[in-house]
């Protein structure tokens, strides 16, 4: 089984063939962190209710958690208006960032003058 | 002037010179939608609090809302942890997405086996 095909033809991929997902937390909203998917990804993770990436730096697909025991459970999931970002929308077990913050963004805040 | 070089530094860009900045509202806490950063458009986003993008298939500078009125207001900009993801959250005027939607995410859901 693959991607179901009414999804993969809307989809738009970047030229290495990934698709940006942006995560959330599904109840209190923080944006975790941003991963990459292929279209294999994104089937075993809606399939599986488990989030599922394309490691751009490894070059292997990876289950959230698997090593880190950090899972993150689907609630739901969006394509936008244009079929090239996801939005997951799911239940994080623990710190979402590999440095044991909640979410990738905790860290480096950059300086905005007001608009 | 351009982008702060202990930012730039930071940075990790795509092949093409682009970031993703994940667009969130900063009160509701929605993601609004995902646009891309060269480090010009991050440099005037930082310095003037409007939300300014590199459109991918217009090849130009965007200023969210020059057309639409639909302006970003910039309250907070943060890198994740290895730099190559922009999280703005933002005050938005009226709809975020071209469609007329308040977010690019609100029209094609996807179903999940849930997990």
């Amino acid at each position: 089984m693959s991607l179901d095909p009414a999804i993969a033809a809307r989809l738009k991929r970047t030229g290495d063939g990934l698709v940006p997902a942006v995560v959330q937390q599904y109840d209190t909203g923080e944006v975790l962190m941003l991963a990459w998917m292929d279209d294999e990804a994104l089937h075993r993770t809606l399939t599986t209710g488990r989030a599922t990436y394309w490691s751009r730096s490894r070059g292997a697909y990876w289950v959230k958690g698997d090593t880190s025991g950090h899972v993150q459970h689907v609630r739901s999931a969006a394509l936008d208006c244009d079929g090239d970002t996801i939005l997951l929308k799911v239940d994080q077990v623990g710190a979402a960032c590999h440095t044991g913050d909640r979410t990738c963004f905790d860290a480096d805040r950059l300086e905005v003058t007001s608009g």
